[in-house]
């Protein structure tokens, strides 16, 4: 080894010892005759002193070193006059005796300081550099940690690591698939996995009955803010198990890391249904770390002289604890931003309920306080409280009313990101129709979709709901857009795990029998061809004893930023891509060779 | 949980609990008024008992019961008359009460047994019938085994593991790279990694200092026997190390290996050169579990009237110890084997050192007994042992004695599977002439290539020799194919792990000078603004700061492999492909539609 110790290890104890140590130029200082430099690595920072008393020439020599040059010196260890009281290794310092420079280095194109002056694009540009920043070294070493002990939980419960192939089968039924021309077999391509779905399912009819994987997703999408077209998930399958079984396994495998990796006792996780996280929220993923639930004021609204509420098919209130002192122009903002299209509401109506216990509303015109007492009560409104009240279609406003929830919550600092509140929402509906998605193919709009993806089971109590839909597409009679079939629609053993609003894995129990599974290809408009052809390997497995089964992917870069009170995943990537899908640093993709293309016999599309 | 137990954990301190077991049927058999049936899962067999006296109705059930049927029973333990010894549950029984069919199966097309009457295609396309058998179920718990426990000693080493992308650029210097259009930077593609090479040498740039990553690589290669398109790594870079350093280290880890997963103690390791072992085995991954070098019989040999000695450019003695008791007809068995193609020898001296202390030749007409002793002298054979002789090109005839030697060691049971003897090959070739290689680019043929990879640092010794290299290819002195320079290849600090004569691994401490890489870039025939353009954001790292690193690649699948005493990589793989690339299971890869292609804006090339 070029180094005898690291630059962030060495204490009081150590003072005079000869030591050798590696690193980088992170700051120097000439004061007088000295010379200060704080030499770095991975592990922390250790000061080097340098004298023109001591050794003038190699003083001179440390005068001229730049940032983020990297040495190698050999010194003794001795006691700092000013200790360092921030720093691990601050009470010591190196009397430098040999110092080799190993490698020069320009200047940086931004500080390498966690307040750094780069922006995003520069830092992108130059991630190595970026790299070297603690704040980032921090996340990735986070990312190590929770894989390892990820690793460790499932392990110690039999679960095995099986990897599954990469190069596999384009199944376009859900996202985009990335594909790879096939050289060997003229004409024909590869895709990348979207998940290793099928494979896991495959395992558990193999008998591995406990399988789990961290492994690489891709997937072709337009790329949302924080979205990555590859992607890591821990991917796990169960056999054997019921949903409980699965819900109780994965919590226990959030409580282990956030005591391991957090030191933070998280207590049992509640179960909410789809259903109700839609109507108190508004959403399938709340953040339950604050309560302020949407309150269904229809009751209590309608049959005044106020048209907007009389005519709305669902009124919502909100109850923000202690805001009734908001301004009007506090308030006039929070309209407008309720009226940005993002969120789409009309207006905002509110009531103040004030200290001296009268309330006050933007409706006062429609409403007596005496109707405004009732939507307090209905509310839970204490004095000091402010209601908010949205009115629209049941769909819109509830997201909506979820956008200002959320938003209230932030204003409120109500949203603390050192605090964890985590959620089961179970039982998602099994279907839903695809209007056009521009994450897939146009093709197939215009078509039930899987809500989870096609191999989830329905409850048992809804597949009835199942049987007749099948009846109905068999005797042709369902019309173009069945959207309200018979207002129900079948609800899956599909589950969602939800920390602080953020959706951060889901599974479901699986169908393992080959006729429901043939159903749920025909609701999803596959032709009994297709279905074959895309998923034969799988309707034949069926065939030869698959077991009872389910599982769930954990999205393993939102973990890790979730973990890291982060709100982008990009930090927690060691190489990102940006929103275009580009590397920037490598820039990559790029064009290929007309040889490469010739091999592959493929062709660019001309041009017109 | 569906089940109280597994099938491979109850024992005879269980008796008389209540327990229930999930499933398969392994084999059934029904003894006058009983029935028993093997339950099987991941863990064991247990076996069931019915009895038609007991509950003939449940009897009868069971006795219907086919091959791979999904069983949950519930019954109580017993124990059992006829005790089998061979099973850890052999002493019990389970006397079921309840019995739920969890799946019927149809019968497999194949047993489910060690001993198979399934070919391998038939495997394949069934390939998740294939893996509940127990071996092919025990490779992949034992390469589960050997990821964690890699990753503990890497882990105990502070190496963190960093996911690189798997969407890259293409880069094809080396083998061809597989590439994906994208469909978002029109006609742009990435490339899959075949390795992670110059993201682990940026992490070291980033200062990460120890990285590792178990890893999915890809090359779309012309498939040799017992290679897949994808494989796995266990990718390894270390900064501020020699190659010593980095050796020890990785040493250290099949130390570790072979005790945890195998309980066996390897000894340290020799170091042998790559001239070393091209001169003494003809091989740069020779087999030491057993002695039997290739001797130079030059100055014994030459100058008798045998011109075929005498007109060769080197004369290579095997001494195949104990083996003078070959008869004629295996001695002519052995000369058309070494006249096959494949080994291309165009004969086979032999000499026999009888027992009695004379030696017979089949040379007898052009040596003497006394020239015959001085071979036997120079090959240190004894009597009772058997001198086998080629002659030829330097080249082409080490590589026959090579080829020889291994199947004399087999022959002579010299290979034992269960044997392990490894060996660090160091100081190999920085760059070999490419004369046409069907797994790279046609393109790049006529041109050095370099051996390890164009990020190998040359040994210091040999630097000179690059050096002059670089002033003649300015100067454009050298002509077309300067596979003898100057008689002088320069040496790279390169090392490969060989285990038993197959290459496990290997690595390179790495250049980390912009100036040196650029020189690099220049004898591989790279024009400056190729190597900007392909290399541009690891050239302009190095002006960072780049910290010396160096770091070592093992094969996973052969590793795990060779851990599980077996030839070929396939079955510790899942899902492996075949020699076509294709996975015969899911029929990949497949045509994509019209509309995926028309967005990707790709056409496939007509059809003359």
């Amino acid at each position: 080894m070029l180094r005898t110790n690291t630059c962030g290890e060495l204490r009081i104890e150590d003072v005079s010892k000869e030591v050798t140590l590696c690193g980088w130029v992170q700051k120097s200082r000439d004061l007088g005759g000295m010379t200060f430099i704080d030499l770095r690595d991975r592990y922390g920072l250790t000061q080097l002193v340098f004298n023109l008393d001591w050794d003038s020439n190699l003083c001179k020599q440390a005068r001229a070193l730049g940032r983020e040059f990297v040495l190698q010196i050999t010194g003794t260890v001795i006691e700092r006059e000013n200790k360092n009281k921030n720093t691990p290794s601050g009470d010591i310092e190196i009397k430098v005796s040999v110092l080799t420079i190993l490698n020069s280095s320009l200047t940086p194109p931004f500080t390498i300081e966690d307040d750094t002056d780069g922006g995003d694009e520069l830092r992108m540009k130059y991630r190595y550099l970026d790299l070297r920043r603690a704040m980032v070294r921090k996340n990735l070493e986070l990312r190590h940690r929770i894989a390892i002990e990820t690793r460790n939980y499932l392990d110690k419960l039999n679960f095995i690591e099986v990897e599954t192939p990469v190069l596999i089968k384009s199944t376009p039924e859900g996202a985009r698939d990335f594909v790879v021309p096939s050289r060997m077999n003229k004409n024909q391509f590869y895709a990348l996995p979207q998940s290793p779905q099928t494979f896991k399912q495959l395992l558990m009819v193999s008998g591995f009955d406990r399988y789990y994987q961290i492994v690489k997703c891709f997937r072709d999408e337009d790329l949302r803010a924080d979205r990555q077209p590859e992607f890591t998930q821990i991917d796990c399958e169960m056999s054997f198990v019921e949903q409980e079984d699965i819900l109780n396994t994965f919590e226990g495998l959030l409580v282990y890391l956030f005591k391991t990796v957090k030191n933070i006792d998280i207590p049992k996780i509640p179960r909410m249904s789809y259903a109700q996280a839609m109507k108190h929220y508004g959403n399938d993923k709340p953040d339950t770390r604050f309560e302020m639930k949407l309150i269904d004021l229809n009751s209590v609204c309608k049959g005044k002289n106020f048209n907007l509420f009389n005519e709305a098919e669902l009124i919502i209130g909100l109850c923000a604890t202690g805001a009734a002192e908001y301004t009007r122009k506090q308030l006039d903002e929070l309209t407008e931003w309720v009226k940005r299209p993002q969120i789409g509401a009309s207006g905002l109506v509110y009531v103040r309920y004030q200290n001296d216990g009268t309330l006050k509303s933007s409706v006062d015109k429609f409403y007596s306080e005496e109707d405004l007492k009732k939507w307090a009560e209905v509310c839970d409104a204490k004095k000091g409280d402010l209601i908010l009240v949205l009115a629209g279609n049941k769909h819109e406003i509830r997201k909506a009313a979820s956008e200002l929830r959320l938003e209230l919550g932030n204003r409120l600092g109500l949203r603390d990101k050192n605090k964890f509140s985590c959620l089961w929402v179970v039982d998602f509906p099994l279907i839903e129709w695809n209007e056009g998605d521009p994450n897939v193919l146009a093709s197939l709009s215009g078509r039930w979709h899987a809500k989870h993806h096609p191999f989830t089971s329905p409850k048992k109590e809804d597949l009835y709901i199942i049987n007749s839909m099948i009846s109905e597409i068999r005797e042709e009679i369902i019309a173009d857009r069945p959207m309200n079939y018979k207002v129900q629609i079948p609800r899956a053993m599909a589950y969602d795990i939800v920390v602080n609003g953020v959706e951060i894995g889901g599974g479901s129990i699986r169908i393992h029998n080959k006729d429901l599974q043939g159903k749920m290809f025909e609701i999803l408009g596959f032709s009994k061809e297709e279905a074959q052809k895309q998923f034969g390997f799988l309707m034949n497995a069926f065939e030869f004893g698959a077991p009872p089964h389910g599982g769930i992917a954990l999205g393993f870069d939102r973990l890790c930023s979730m973990f890291g009170g982060a709100d982008s995943i990009r930090d927690f990537i060691a190489f990102p891509k940006n929103n275009s899908g580009r590397d920037v640093m490598i820039d990559a993709p790029s064009e290929i060779s007309a040889e490469q293309l010739d091999e592959l016999e493929i062709e660019l599309k001309k041009q017109p």
